[in-house]
């Protein structure tokens, strides 16, 4: 039976399956998920143990757990060590979800639920993958190291010092991850950049009460007009971020760069369009793929303060909050860039404002030589699946752990993504297109038996 | 037995009465306290009948319930008509409440509950006030009619046309409101100016769904960026509202005046203090009293979008909202003002987002002659109780509905406030100092005796 055949006939089993741990709402931000958490990495444990993985662990940390297992009987062959993670977003505003975020449901070959394509769905491909091999020839290719964790949604938290305790468990000759996209359907692409990441959230506090506008207003300082003004500030009129020292860091585009971009052949009014935007928007002088695979980014993810009920309330708010992410490139020192924002912050606060900073996640930039022979032959499988082959791109994401792997493991990191950049990640309605879970099985088993020949 | 003995007899009785209505959450702005609307209006009937007054009814409205009540019993002499309201404001950030904003509770010689002061509290005075005439004296030496609603706090959505509709009924030679306050403690004051109001709410929209800042940070709008420089495009570095034609109809500050305002002596540091703010911050060449007294204002009373939760969500928010009010002076028209609000939002927006505006409120300033006999008069009952003649000031605030009164009615306003400035209007933990419970009790009851010289 051809591994084709194999998939077909076990593929509503399969849905199934995956279906039974999207259900659960492993959400690693929200504290009264802890116990989703832990069910999530029990599942995960249990059906890497029923593919025929060894020495499965689930391995405490300070926060939620990591799962190991390995499979190490291919004596003089290349290890892989498979990285992915259980936990997903929150799902808010859980009243844009057309069907439930946590109840899976596949329309129009899309299979829609919370962390169906980040990550849940690709970890999965992976487990079914191995269990196929070993289950058609007996045996694997290669050494094979499980380790998917509970905290990539909340920047790893404490997966850099698990990866310096275990590096000896961990080592490997290349890092496997399916978290990233394809270019766009039926055009496979294989990450070599990845931004860096940090992140703050700012408060900013006026007076010891909310006051009443009537008898205040205009007189006292409003902690939500001190705080847009603030916000405001940290970009200038041409889409860059003002902050001083923002930019330290961050490498000039050559036009061999530059041109390589332009190959990707993306359409902007297509991507304007498909997101029903009148314009695009960003740093001037660049364009889409440059903005989100080499420039640097500071995007506010949140901001509220005062009333939003129903009707009006003619107060003037105390404290105003803001939840603020950068996405880093080349050089850029996360820790620097956050003292540099937190500096700004402090410096154009409006008199009779007060402003607080908590840094939160810190992450850099990552780069990976696409010319390493395992990033090759991964490029390869995906040409015998898809009948192209992957391009090598840059990604505008960030999985801030990858750095780690890279420092730490001092092994290449293979980015095989099987997810599209429309598939709503972090946003209602995530979904998964069936036809990239079908030919993603087939890739990663065409991938691991050839990384065996390394 | 003098009207002190006879109100010391009964504080405790009263003030359990008292504590039964501000346990109703009458919230006119939230939907679902409708039916606690309903059983407020119905209490205050119940009060009414009680204290001796006549053809007591309910009228329904558009909205919230108004109750009348009148007494007809003084011919030849002044006919008063008594406002109020019954509504409260919401209660929100509830945690910041000492007690339940519904379980009023006494500490320090100060009633705390949502609309203790505002003006729940203030409207329980007159009733008493009245309730000790009759009971002492048979009879009530004006003719006094009650109008109270259940809208004040949502702009008096259907007052305007039911004043029209029952002017011959409401018909009367001076309109008495207690929903203001002292100038400080034992400085009474009568308001002869209150500001105008009106209120929007501003949504902006960007792409289609919520995307992840990884995929698309930098190269697409993000609803939050576009809001708050919005927002922040509202007011020029100097405190000055930047909206062309904002200023429209403000009349320049006379020297005189400015001299009046001087007079009310008013402390700024005194008053930052109390508010625990490093600066006060306002338009550049104005006095507190100003500010609040005599000019216009714009105030974000709430902003929000994206992300509220724990932890971090790397999302680019498609939608993001903003609540604004502005108190108006002199000849401001509300309806042009929401007009030049809404032009400034539609010409600033960011490429690439859209703004939606939905204008609400709309209430002219009001301005009274204080040489009107009733004024006059009220300001002589304050000065037998508290041994110092009530000033006449200009208050910040907007009692939306008193320009109507005042057109419809053609009848002055003697707005007769025992609240004060700091107890927390709107904001939790609202209050009122027991002590100006007390002496309003008595001074209402001059201004009554007095009223039938008239």
């Amino acid at each position: 039976m051809s591994y084709a055949e194999y998939f077909a006939s076990r593929r509503d089993e399969q849905l199934n399956e995956l279906n039974e741990w999207l259900k659960i709402p492993s959400i690693s931000a929200l504290s009264e998920h802890k116990k989703d958490i832990l069910t999530a990495a029990q599942w995960l444990a249990d059906t890497l143990n029923k593919a025929g993985l060894e020495h499965i662990e689930i391995h405490p940390t300070g926060g939620h757990p990591v799962v190991y297992a390995d499979y190490l009987h291919a004596p003089g062959k290349p290890t892989l060590l498979l990285y992915g993670h259980y936990d997903v977003q929150p799902v808010d505003p859980l009243n844009l979800w057309t069907t439930p975020p946590f109840e899976p449901n596949i329309r129009d070959g899309k299979l829609y639920a919370r962390g169906a394509t980040d990550d849940k769905g690709q970890v999965f491909m992976h487990i079914k993958a191995i269990e196929a091999i070993l289950s058609q020839e007996g045996s694997l290719p290669v050494n094979l190291k499980v380790c998917i964790e509970g905290e990539e949604e909340i920047g790893s938290v404490h997966l850099t010092s698990f990866l310096e305790k275990h590096k000896d468990m961990l080592a490997a000759d290349a890092v496997l991850v399916s978290d990233t996209s394809l270019l766009e359907r039926g055009r496979p692409a294989i990450c070599t950049g990845l931004r860096g990441l940090c992140s703050l959230e700012v408060d900013v506090m006026t007076a010891s009460t909310d006051l009443h506008s009537g008898t205040y207003g205009g007189a006292v300082p409003n902690a939500l007009h001190a705080l847009v003004s603030l916000l405001a500030s940290l970009h200038d009129d041409k889409g860059r971020v003002a902050v001083d020292g923002f930019y330290e860091g961050v490498p000039e585009l050559s036009p061999l760069m530059r041109e390589e971009f332009a190959k990707q052949g993306l359409d902007e009014d297509k991507i304007r369009e498909g997101l029903e935007l009148s314009a695009l928007y960003g740093e001037e002088g660049y364009t889409f793929v440059e903005r989100v695979g080499a420039r640097p980014t500071l995007e506010l993810n949140g901001v509220y303060g005062g009333f939003q009920g129903e009707g009006t309330k003619t107060v003037i708010p105390k404290v105003a909050h803001a939840k603020i992410t950068c996405r880093l490139v080349g050089d850029q020192n996360p820790q620097h860039v956050l003292d540099a924002i937190e500096a700004h912050l402090k410096s154009h606060i409006q008199p009779g404002a007060k402003v607080e900073v908590r840094q939160m996640e810190k992450a850099f930039a990552l780069d990976i030589d696409p010319s390493n022979p395992f990033l090759q032959l991964a490029a390869d499988a995906y040409g015998k699946v898809y009948g192209t082959r992957a391009l090598f791109t840059k990604d505008g994401g960030s999985i801030p752990i990858m750095e780690s792997f890279s420092r730490i493991l001092k092994a290449p990191i293979v980015l095989m993504g099987f997810g599209l950049d429309d598939e709503n990640l972090h946003a209602p309605d995530e979904h998964f297109n069936l036809e990239n879970f079908d030919k993603g099985l087939l890739t990663i088993v065409e991938f691991l038996k050839s990384a065996g020949t390394v």
